[in-house]
Formats: structure tokens, C-alpha cells, sequence
């Protein structure tokens, strides 16, 4: 296989060509009807990286580096400015040192290093922050990025508790790779699944494939392995307990700062064999609230139940954009679901919407791991879906805005918020760009409410395009925080999100969580700056 | 309505008579071979106490005491141990002063009293600890027990979000009252519903009514407020969240410790009009296991999926001794629960189970809040849950040993988990007791493992049945840990569990939450010994 890429999305064969470049850079034009030079993607010969400021010890030197290549590829998460700068060929604060573990002692043993010179950490899944949760903080005297990609592998199955060890640098593909001949799956499909892993998603609440229910990876964490500064941090394998307050879910949601996840039994599924899915219509994006909301109120628990604006299911799943799409899907290794779809399509329709037959797929027999959920309106969303992040390697060259927020609030909240919300966007996009797009989607659904996940593109000034793109999203996460939302849904905190969640998180909690770090990592190596200040 | 009973379970009205009690000697002298002798229940004007250690300044006399009668009943939670030394009339150490507040600034101005003079300030919701959450520490200089009872309100309802705000000190069946009109319910049945609190239930990560999926409190928070010594703790309302670690889900599960929880916003159910359910039988205890597996890992969501042991059925729902008892329920607001109910039957039925027609009990029809879970071996089982808390009242004076304890381990483990723990138990209850009894049923099923639950007896010595107990509980708990399981699923930890506790959570995590503890409790005054020294 290609090799990582050292900037874009996937491997070194997913970097755009000149000539999509050039393709993109005419659309784009058009779009906007403006007209946009295109830039050659960057090349690692044209990096020039500052001199490393640490010396790797010869007992690390086995799985430590500080080639060029590898600095520059931990340089940056995968936010717009991240791949704006890399594209730029702008590598000003690259990492010192990248290590790439192959055991729990290697990161035992670069930790320590790192403790005692006082070196920032950066702990590294599959390195597809968004928020800045990768960055080598300016005031570092060094930094060394710890890269787990070589502890991928599923070390233990438990079939019959449906759980697995697996070590936290596994990517997503390579978790299901493994669990296959079990006859067993994760089930855990962020938008990054392909280039993120395990301890990332744990490390950052990841959300996953599931619209309903358990949606965030939190609910599968059965127990967790953490490598602090001050040892390791490991709980038991329970399927429940009240024992104080949940270590995993201090663990849950730490990005970094506390320690280094190096693996986790997770709860897995028996692989589908029957599936149920089905495309329903609503007039208007407003009337398809209340289907989405009592579906999740019955408790069916679909494992899809995304509702798109009109837009949206234009632009991700070939609609004709007249109207909002339900996307509804049920799945199961153990029972056949099409009942559960037509009790959810029965509540859709007393709430207005419409089924076109050919929408409906029910794969009821066993002997078929059949497709459905993978045609019509349903199968062409989880395509766009799946390649969506692969669109970045190009736009981010264009000078062109374009990002994606994602929040959740109550349901009374809700019609109120949109509105809101779209508004400063809106006219955020106006004032920054002079014009712009916004569409919505909810990528999970709870029973006191939605998770609304925003998309946003404008024309763009090259050169200009981070501040004008800050500035959006600023106006952007001022209006989720005013009206009730979350900063994040599954995004993670990051640096990026700080100035809002500094607001949402109560006070107290962040003394204690400071507290917390301190007596795991007394000399605040790990990731400083994330979540809170040392 | 009568007062709260200074030493019983229950009102004044639920102590037990000087003819119960003779009853009751003269069943268990029958039952064990000996001979019992009846000792009248404890009257509050027999009761001596110490001369309180603190005085209550003028500003707080408004809702704060030192009388006998309030002091009693606040010196004891509800475990083995705290009935028989209320039942004996040993008082040594109750706290020094009680506080009703009536309002969040009653519970600061309370708090900031304790921070000031150095009393332990306890936290006190329904009483109903079974783990020493509520004993004043041996060294404490003078120590308040702070009861929310007076704070006992639903705030507000938001029917759309499904959801309530709820003041702490609400008990059970007060908040079923004030949801009732709104057409909701929280169904949070823990066995202790008539007189625990909210506020307890999420300061100890109480187990509810659902066997299946959402089990614990947990899952029902949508946000909470706390007091601590150092301000107020208050999470946003969200449905969903990955902003860091869950601020709640350090609240939860803290007993006391980082503050005062003085409301939450609860997430809240549709009051069921639809139910279904049935006892399936299984030849044997092993037997049922399966079934118990397959229905929650085929994500049917059973309200109810309890397996009671064969004793255990013949104990509590009026079963012969001679097959174990699958007890399924379904009920919903929304959907008819008879389809769902008749493939968890078609699962437990390809496990060997066996449904006689009459235990099969659906009630679809929406005009009829019907009577379904409520007759039958189902219904028996019912009601002797609710019932059971009452007979310690009586039990507590005999002399005798009676207990019950509680856990959860993957599936993995568990036949050999029950096996091991069973010949500990017996072989304790031989030593100490000379005979005994032993059995078991889960409350509550994971799709990773069972949560056990198991309810001992033995004949005793009087004076001695305290350390015999002790003894008892010793060999159980010690079996739990050694065999993988949790030193508790829902009791909560307090102090009688910290010796198992202390083995059981990460080191590195006690040291993270004893920092957090003194970022909000600078000076260690809230409950200190539950869950971590100071």
C-alpha cells in the first residue's frame, strides 16, 4: 500500500493531480464566478522544516525519527487551516521527534523521556483532529508526536461477551479487518473511519455509526489501558457498575492530556445479516422535526435516522432538492428488522412524510448479507459520506471557505436554534465572503433531542482564506454557544473549540480536571493547552 | 401522613408490632432449629445521645437541629449492620446537628458553615445507604447531616424534550406524583423507590427499573447542578456531547464527596400504555443463561429480563423450586410491545425455555393502562421486590444473618464467577452461621454480561450477628473481586465496600479524583472515607 500522505487526506495515491486541481479550480470558479489560479499540490522535497530541537536517545532510536517526512506529516491535524497552511507548504512548528511505538514499554519508555526533559507529548492516532488537538503548542521547547500505528492489532476475542482488546492505534479498517473472521464488527463509522483510530476516537467522544442509542464510543468502552506519566491507568472489564465515578469516562473524552491510550476492550456486534432501510420525504426541512423526534422517542433505536435539509439531500443523496429526506436504516445479526422499519415508517408517515416504494429495501433473509441501506437515496449518501473527506486534498488549494459544525441541544430548543443559527452564519458568510452555502443534516438523533451537523462553503480570497474561515466559524460557535448547544457533538475541544467550551464546561470542573491532570502529569507534558491551561 | 420512622424503613406507621416481632422469632427459631427470643422494637424515648458537639448559629436555626428524634434517625444508612445497632439502641455517633434546607442558598449558607468550622457536612437524600455512605467519621470534631427532604419539587417539564427538572430531595413516589399530570414518568424503580432520593440515585449511580440498555441513572441525566464547598458545579442541558470529559459523569457516582447535588434536569418516559410480558422457565439455573444472552444481544431492549434462580422464584414469585424463572416485560408509550415480546419468547424458547400460556400476558389495547407485568409468577415477583425492604425491620431484631449483594462480570467469566462466589458464600455461611442459604437472580443484563444479584440468610448468634455478618460479607466480597466481577453494580461504595473498592479502581484514578476532590472540598469536609481517603 501508498504510503501516508504528508498532507492530504489518505495516502500519497489520494494527493490530487495538476489537472484535478486545475478541474476543481474551474468548477469552484463558476461557482462563485470568480476566477481561481490553481496551485500544485505541495511536495515533501519542497518542505523545509526547522532543525529538530531534541536529540533522540540511542534507546529510542529504534522506533524514533526526526526525518522530514515524518516531522512534516505530524505537523498538522486535518482542520481547514491545517490543510490550507500544509498546502501552503507553511510547516513553521513541526514536532521535534515523531515515535512510533510498537509496544506499551515503547510508550512507557518515550513518556518518560519526555517527562524528564520536560519535552511536549503529543499523542497521535490516525491523526485526524479538526480542532487543533495535534499542534505542537507555540511555547514548546520541544515536542516529540507519538504515533501508535504500529500497536493496530486486535489482541483478544471474547465472542461470547461480544468485546475484543484491541490496541488503540488501529485504524478502523484494520479493526474490521481483524474482527471479520470472528463474525464479529465494531460497527464504529465516523467520517474519518478510514484514517482515524481506536485511542483517538476514545481519546476525543468520537461518534459513530449509530444514529440512535449509542451513538458515542463511549458506549462501548468495556475498559480502558492508559499510559500516564505517572504509570498506567488500567480498569476493569465490566458490562456495568456503580463503583464511584466511571474511570473510563474520566479517560473518555481526555484528548491526550492526561495520558496515552493504549488499548481498550471494546463492546462489538454480531455482524448484519439483516437490514431494513428506507428514504422518506417531508416537504420542508421544519416538517421533518417531528417524524425524527418521535421515531427516537419510540425507542425502535434505528441505527440510521439522519433527516437532511433539502439542500443537503441534494448535495449527498441525488434529491431533487424540493424536498428534506428521513434517512432511515435498521440492522441486526440476530433478528430480522423490516417490522421495526414499517413501525418507524408508519410514526414518518403520521408526521407528513412520504415513502416512494422503491425507497423501502428490507433484507430479511439470513442467507444474504445483503445490500440494502446501500441503494437509492440511502446508498448514495453513505458513499458521499464516506469519501467526503477526500474532497479537502483538493479545495483546501483553492483559496476558497468551506468547513463543517456540528452541535446538539433539546428538542425545545431546536426550531429556534436553526433559525438562529443559520442567521449568523448566514450573514457571517455575507460579511466574510460576500456570499455562501449552508446546509444542515441530523447525524444523531436522541430521544431530548437532535444532533445537527452544519455545512458551509463561500468564495474566498488566497492568502486570506484562514481568517476569513475563522471568522465564519467564530460567528458560528457564538451562535451554538448563545442558543443552547454544545461547542461539540463529536468533533472533540481540541484548541480550536477552547474559547466556547471555556464557557459551557462548568468552572469547578475544569479546577478539578486541572487537578486531576496534574496528579497524573505533574509536569503537564501532555498535550498543554487542549481542554484546559496547565 | 406519619413521620419518618427514627430507626425502620418506612413511617412510624411501618415499625413493626411486639406481635410481628413474636411472629417473625418464632418462624426463623422454626426455620434455623433454634430458639429465638423476641425483643421489643426500639422506641425513640429510649434513645440517649451525646450531647451535640456544635452549635447552630442564629442565622441557620431556621432549618437546622440538635434534637434527639432528628439526630436518631440521621445517625444510621439502612445496611445490615445499621438496623441491628438501631434495633439494639446504640446511637454512639450520631451527627451533631441535622439540616433541612428549604433552598439552594440554605444548602450553601449550610455548607459554608461546615467549610468555616470544620464539620463534616453528610449528604443525606432518602437515608436509605446500605454501605456507610451516611456514618459520621470516627475522627470527625463535629459533623451535620444535611437532608434535602424540604427541596423535593419537580421544577419544570419539558414534554416536548422529554424531560424534568427535579430538585434532589425528591423520593420516588413524589416524583411519579408531579410527572403524573404531564403524562410522564422517570421509571427509576430502584428497590429502595418509596424512600431514597434523586439525588441520591445519582450520587451512587443507582439501578433502576430497566433490565436492559439504560440501566443505571446515569443514563436519565441530561444535566446537574451540585454545591460544592467552593460554589456551584452546573452542566449545560445536551442530549449528546464530546466536549470532554462529561463533566455529569464525574457528579454521578461521587457520593457525596465533591458536593451537594441539589437538582437535575432528568430525561423522562412517556407513561407506558402499551406492556407484554411473560415467565419463561428453564429446567435448571445454567440453563437460562443463554436465553438471558441471546435476548439482550439481539437488542430487543426488554423493560424487564430478570433470571431468578430456582430458590429464588419459589422466594419471590410463588414458583415450585423446581425450574428457574425468566421474567421478560415489555412496555412503551408509543408502540404496541406484543410483537416485540413474542420474538424474545421465539429466543428464550430456542434456549430451552418453556412459556405456559397463562404467564404470557399482552396488553396492546391504548384505552387500558392495563394490569400485564402484574399477575402471574410475573406480578408475585413484583410486588415481594417492592415489599422486601420492609422485613428487615422485623429481621433486624432476631439476631439472625441476612444480606444481599451485588456485581456484574462478562459473560466470559460468569458461570465459573457463579460457581466460585456460591461455594465462598456457602462455605462462610457454614463456618460462621452453621448453616444458610444462598440464592440468586439478575436484575439487570448486559449484552456483555449478567448483573447478579444475590441474597443470602443464616441462623445467628444475638450480640455477635454483626461481626458474623461482617464475616459473611467478607468471603463475598472477597470472592467478587478475585473472580472479576464489581465490588458493586448499584449499592455504591461508602465505606463498607472500600476495602474491594480500593483493589478494584485504578490506582492513578483515586489519586486524579482525591486531587479533584480538593480543587471543589479544599478543606475535606464533605463525607471524607467514602470512596477515597483524603
Amino acid at each position: 500500500m501508498a504510503r501516508r500522505s504528508f498532507w492530504a487526506w489518505g495516502t500519497e495515491d489520494d494527493e490530487p493531480t495538476m489537472t484535478q486541481v486545475e478541474e476543481a479550480a474551474r468548477r469552484a470558479g463558476e461557482r462563485w464566478g470568480i476566477t481561481i489560479e490553481p496551485v500544485p499540490p505541495p511536495k515533501i522535497e519542497e518542505i523545509e522544516l526547522r532543525t529538530p530541537r531534541a536529540t533522540v536517545p540511542e534507546k529510542l532510536r529504534g522506533f524514533c525519527t526526526t526525518e522530514t517526512f515524518d516531522r512534516a506529516r505530524h505537523t498538522y491535524g486535518k482542520s481547514f487551516a491545517d490543510s490550507v497552511r500544509a498546502y501552503r507548504r507553511e510547516f513553521a512548528n513541526p514536532p521535534d521527534v515523531v515515535a512510533y511505538p510498537r509496544s506499551e514499554e515503547e510508550v512507557v519508555a518515550v513518556l518518560e523521556w519526555c517527562d524528564q526533559q520536560g519535552h511536549t507529548a503529543i499523542p497521535w492516532g490516525g491523526g485526524s483532529s479538526v480542532v487543533g488537538g495535534l499542534d505542537v503548542p507555540a511555547d514548546s521547547p520541544a515536542a516529540v508526536s507519538i504515533n501508535l500505528e504500529r500497536m493496530n492489532r486486535v489482541l483478544e476475542v471474547d465472542a461470547t461477551s461480544r468485546a475484543a482488546r484491541i490496541q488503540a492505534g488501529a485504524l478502523g479498517p484494520e479493526i474490521e479487518e481483524q474482527l471479520r473472521p470472528h463474525g464479529l464488527t465494531l460497527r464504529h463509522y465516523p467520517q474519518s473511519f478510514e484514517w482515524s483510530a481506536l485511542g483517538g476516537w476514545i481519546a476525543t467522544r468520537s461518534g459513530g455509526h449509530y444514529a440512535t442509542n449509542h451513538t458515542h464510543i463511549d458506549d462501548f468502552v468495556e475498559s480502558v489501558r492508559m499510559v500516564t506519566p505517572r504509570g498506567a491507568w488500567e480498569s476493569r472489564r465490566l458490562p456495568g457498575s456503580g463503583a464511584g465515578p466511571s474511570p473510563d469516562r474520566l479517560a473518555i473524552g481526555s484528548e491526550g492530556i492526561l495520558g496515552i491510550i493504549t488499548e481498550a476492550w471494546m463492546r462489538v456486534q454480531a455482524r448484519p445479516v439483516f437490514r431494513a432501510s428506507a428514504g422518506v420525504r417531508f416537504p420542508t426541512w421544519e416538517s421533518g422535526y417531528d417524524a425524527a423526534r418521535a421515531i427516537v422517542q419510540s425507542k425502535l433505536w434505528p441505527a440510521n435516522c439522519r433527516l437532511l435539509d433539502p439542500q443537503e439531500a441534494q448535495n449527498a443523496a441525488g434529491a431533487d432538492g424540493s424536498y428534506a429526506l428521513l434517512v432511515l436504516g435498521f440492522e441486526s445479526g440476530d433478528l430480522p428488522q423490516g417490522e421495526f422499519l414499517h413501525q418507524a415508517l408508519r410514526i414518518a408517515r403520521e408526521a407528513g412524510g412520504t415513502v416512494p416504494e422503491d425507497e423501502i429495501v428490507i433484507k430479511d433473509d439470513q442467507g444474504a448479507p445483503g445490500e440494502a441501506g446501500r441503494q437509492g437515496a440511502v446508498g448514495a449518501w453513505r458513499n458521499a459520506f464516506i469519501r467526503a473527506p477526500y474532497a479537502r486534498n483538493i479545495n483546501s488549494g483553492l483559496g476558497t471557505v468551506g468547513d463543517t459544525f456540528e452541535t446538539s441541544m433539546t428538542w425545545d430548543r431546536w426550531p429556534e436554534f436553526d433559525r438562529n443559527v443559520r442567521a449568523a452564519v448566514n450573514d457571517a458568510l455575507k460579511r466574510v465572503c460576500g456570499e455562501g452555502t449552508l446546509t444542515c443534516r441530523f447525524t444523531h438523533v436522541y430521544p431530548d433531542g437532535p444532533a445537527p451537523y452544519y455545512t458551509y462553503a463561500g468564495p474566498g480570497k488566497r492568502g486570506g482564506e484562514i481568517e476569513m474561515w475563522w471568522e465564519v466559524k467564530q460567528a458560528a460557535l457564538e451562535a451554538v454557544w448563545a442558543n443552547g448547544g454544545t461547542v461539540t457533538h463529536h468533533h472533540a475541544v481540541g484548541r480550536d473549540h477552547r474559547p466556547w467550551y471555556d464557557r459551557q464546561r462548568p468552572d469547578l470542573f475544569a479546577d478539578a480536571l486541572r487537578a486531576a491532570k496534574k496528579a497524573v502529569d505533574p509536569k503537564a507534558i501532555l498535550n498543554p493547552g487542549v481542554l484546559i491551561d496547565p
